[in-house]
């Protein structure tokens, strides 16, 4: 994999945009992406597109990226739907750096693109359902997601065995809003207290709502190159996408082992990590995360982020976006805007919440829950050229 | 694509399964594959899934191809959840043939599995519905697919300015049903007379019922492997897919195009097939793929089923299994089946349906619609080793 590279960047800010539609909002992206590139829509040989909602919520299904590119005029080329829940950005990019890598394109396209508000909030969350076996799953609860139950019970499982408090997770939560308050396509920019965060509406226990990721609009796009055309762009130095395998929660879970792989692939171990976007779809899910990917020792998340360690200007920041949590999780778009963040670090492209000296980052983005397991688990990690 | 083989062939029939699930079709077709294949479940490195309606008829969204495979024990794995309308199956084909050509896995499947039989029909035309552009389309009418109105325009075309004729695409449907009663694999394996199809009920002038694929269940799956470890298997000599770029029908079309690049991936013409599956949606498609195809001339479709030509026996058999008409189009299935069914021919193993001596075979797979253009169009090339 060491000759496909992020050539180009395209976010749009993540919120509630009512009035958009998802070809606006996936438009500016793509438009955004290419400009950054430098290159037109002509020039993309292959497309991947992901999104995990519409289907339920706009009745689109089948042929969502094709309804999104075909107004930009990027047809004519293999454009491939891909879901994978929550991971379903990194699979679409997996995909296009494949399509780099091997030769078949020499630029790719990797798009997310997702709309989750609803005027009818319940269907929303019965979207979000059918990211796990809908014939298996517990039936979400009126006003939230069942996957906010299962995280909690990962939640509980981790302050019994290594102490974490709800006190840690309202610091994550703290530390992303700070984050989010300085990234201009976060959906929240606005910091909060350890207090705030504490005694905002209780989710289920020991999630409160501003742990949690809100639900949102938005889009992301990169465009895949050859680095040996592009000699400053970050680098893809290991792709692994894993289906689970690993029924409940365990010191080696599904991440242990997809980081494992992505380490090995790409030569390099979790020290040499100076920046990691992480899935943090509720805050004490970073903690964990952190650990599985070794960035910690098992058990010791916490103190990563008591020691301000994860927060900018620490050893290890870890989501510089403001993560699930204040950047957004707009299901589809969220994978490919995580990796769209890390390659903005590794340029020194980030703005006011730039990781000083970034040179090597990971992403890790997880999704949907079959059989007790996560559905999909990706690790990407990139580097400078 | 010199080194990928088709070493695993596994197809459930198609027909209306009302006591059977996805996860029931989806294994039948994927042990039939591994067992095929002489391999086990554990081999597999990578998976591609394709279904086209779950979401919109059973709420299963996101992670389906993981359901059906979980149980199976086929995980820790990348699991990809592939759509492309009517042409996911092929799409999915070809991942899998690009992760094992690429040496990502010594063996991927592609599984297709679907169930569009829905106790409310209208529920199944408004799902078929979501496979072109739903703020562009036309609404369906009641008891049918608006894409049935598109052939039908498509059609009236070719017969002005061609001269084909209704009895041309019942003699169409009459070849099909023939094939689909020699094979145990089809939905309908019933005969059927020229005076049968064209008095059975009208669809949209000219189609009639006779003349169009059916409702229907079903699953398939294809284990993909490198050719040099199975000397038998057919080959994959090209894989090519394209998003439409020419909207409305002409000579020049996308099927042209792909064909065109097809035909030159594998170093083959049109005179080299010995057989082909095409998508005959409805009957008369399978005349005018055959000429975009260039296994007739442009006009002179009707000419290769009026000297049955295409008939089994004929120079160039189209469509041995039945095709979408009679063998049935359970829409993520199709693909992957009527690859499966150019592998049996390629290996002697189709029964009494065989092409005898095909050496080369063909394979047209093209789904949904957005812009006036088809959203996918896969041609595959396979050949004996």
């Amino acid at each position: 994999m060491s000759d496909a590279a992020v050539v180009g960047v395209g976010l749009t800010r993540f919120g509630k945009f009512p009035d958009r539609s998802l070809k606006d909002l996936a438009a500016e992206a793509v438009q955004a992406a290419l400009k950054d590139a430098g290159i037109d829509g002509k020039d993309i040989g292959a497309a991947f597109g992901s999104n995990s909602l519409a289907g339920l919520l706009t009745g689109q299904e089948c042929v969502r990226t094709q309804t999104v590119l075909a107004p930009l005029g990027i047809r004519g080329i293999p454009v491939v739907n891909v879901e994978n829940a929550c991971a379903s950005g990194s699979t679409a990019f997996r995909l296009a750096v494949q399509a780099v890598a091997s030769g078949e394109a020499p630029y790719a396209l990797a798009v997310g693109f997702e709309k989750m508000s609803h005027p009818d909030k319940e269907r929303t969350f019965a979207a979000i359902g059918a990211a796990s076996d809908v014939e298996e799953a517990p039936q979400h609860e009126a006003g939230r997601s069942s996957f906010m139950d299962i995280y909690a019970a990962e939640v509980r499982e981790h302050m019994e065995r290594h102490g974490s408090t709800a006190e840690d997770f309202a610091l994550v939560a703290v530390k992303n809003h700070y984050h989010g308050s300085l990234n201009p396509f976060a959906q929240y920019r606005n910091e909060v207290t350890v207090d705030e965060v504490l005694s905002s509406p209780a989710v289920v226990h020991p999630l409160t709502r501003l742990m949690c990721s809100p639900i949102g609009d938005g889009a992301a796009a990169l465009v895949i190159g050859r680095a040996e055309r592009h000699r400053r762009a970050p680098v893809v130095a290991a792709t692994v996408l894993r289906s689970g395998a690993f029924p409940g929660r365990a010191d080696h879970n599904d991440t242990v082992e997809a980081a494992a792989a992505a380490y090995e692939q790409a030569g390099l171990g979790p020290d040499d990590m100076d920046v990691a976007e992480v899935h943090d779809a509720a805050a004490p899910a970073e903690l964990i995360a952190c650990e599985d990917l070794r960035l910690a020792p098992p058990g010791g998340g916490a103190k990563l982020v008591r020691e301000g360690a994860t927060r900018l200007g620490g050893r290890i920041p870890v989501n510089p976006s403001g993560g699930l949590e204040s950047r957004g999780h707009p299901l589809g778009a969220t994978g490919v805007a995580m990796i769209g963040e890390i390659a903005l670090h590794l340029r020194g492209d980030a703005g006011p919440r730039q990781v000083e000296g970034a040179r090597i980052g990971l992403v890790h983005n997880s999704g949907g829950l079959v059989a007790g397991s996560p559905a999909a688990v990706a690790v990407h990690i990139l580097r400078q050229p």
